[in-house]
């Protein structure tokens, strides 16, 4: 990251910087892959390609202060919606559906987490767990536990439920390349995107059994 | 892959390309890593690097066939499975802890899946969609028609379902490292998989609902 203290504007924002960060999220979107050039992200932000070396130290860092600012968004929304006066039930709900809507309005943000997760410096993978991974996995503790003194949900181990259900929503996006090779299952469009949403919620809330097949289970 | 024939032992087994295919696993297996070059599998199998691109062609296609292999073992399971005078409830659950066990036995298939679904060339990924991907799908359509049959499974679209369900156990694998690093989560040992295996069953079948909510919810 530069150690430079980057030149501001009055509105708080460092314009290149900024400018940088757009076209590299309008390329990778337009692309629909991660695998872009210094030199096309400079050329479509109109910057000189060395403002990327002076404001993000190099291409990987760029990437990973995109992502920051992306999950920035993403983890400010989840501190509302732990205060909102609804049911512990209501709020998985909600997050469920912004996992998923968030993974499709940056098609780029789950190939960039493993990318910079797996296949690059220990360094990178560390800002990804701390401000990816860590407020995610504080923001499904401090759920579960509300729910389960509320006596709406069974309690759930959070570190495996983070797993199970982080797991589920980003696959619907890393595995579907595959699904689509293997069976003519198509892209994932808004529409398969609202199915998904609705599937995981059922799912995680009620589990795949009859209601009289659970209670049989139970008792 | 290799075009010509390949020398058969009396028993129908290639001894050479199986010691390559034990050589490339047990590596990976020891280093944690799907990262091995030809010469370090020539050097463990005692055989001449040049008799793995005679037999496979390639690394990736020697890296193919021993997932193409371990596969193979897990598909017949799911056969022998869905055969068995059990409730459609018990063949689910087997069928959680088997994928869990299977990724656990083998630690390096899911990397290896990743890798040759996205990093390798599209022919590469067809053949991982065509011995891993589609019979899994099949394999689950045809459990979930069976369940709802008995009235044991709500209705669930089985796209939908593999996402969620492989997704989730793939992820106990793939995003483990991530948590590491964010929370202080230890490795994946044989206590941690019992516990997933415990959790994902309980998940999928009844969900997160306490009885009396689910009622409540369904009332």
């Amino acid at each position: 990251m530069a150690t430079s203290v980057p030149n501001r504007l009055p509105g708080g924002k460092n314009s290149t910087a900024e400018k940088l960060l757009v076209a590299a999220s309008e390329l990778m979107i337009e692309r629909s892959s991660i695998e872009i050039s210094l030199s096309d992200i400079a050329q479509k932000s109109g910057a000189n390609a060395a403002l990327v070396k002076y404001h993000f130290g190099n291409k990987d860092g760029l990437l990973l202060a995109l992502l920051a600012r992306d999950a920035a968004t993403e983890m400010s929304n989840l501190e509302y919606l732990l205060a909102q006066p609804i049911t512990s039930t209501a709020k998985l709900k909600l997050h469920i559906a912004g996992i998923i809507r968030a993974y499709h309005r940056f098609p780029y943000m789950n190939r960039l987490i493993h990318y910079l997760l797996h296949e690059t410096s220990a360094n990178s993978a560390d800002e990804v767990s701390k401000f990816f991974v860590a407020p995610l996995l504080d923001f499904h503790r401090r759920l579960l536990a509300e729910g389960v003194s509320r006596g709406e949900f069974r309690p759930t181990d959070p570190v495996l439920f983070y797993t199970s259900l982080i797991g589920a929503c980003d696959h619907l996006f890393f595995g579907r390349h595959a699904m689509s090779r293997a069976t003519g299952v198509g892209p994932v469009t808004d529409e398969v995107c609202r199915q998904y949403i609705k599937h995981m919620e059922t799912l995680i809330c009620g589990g795949i059994l009859t209601q009289a097949e659970e209670a049989a289970a139970a008792g």
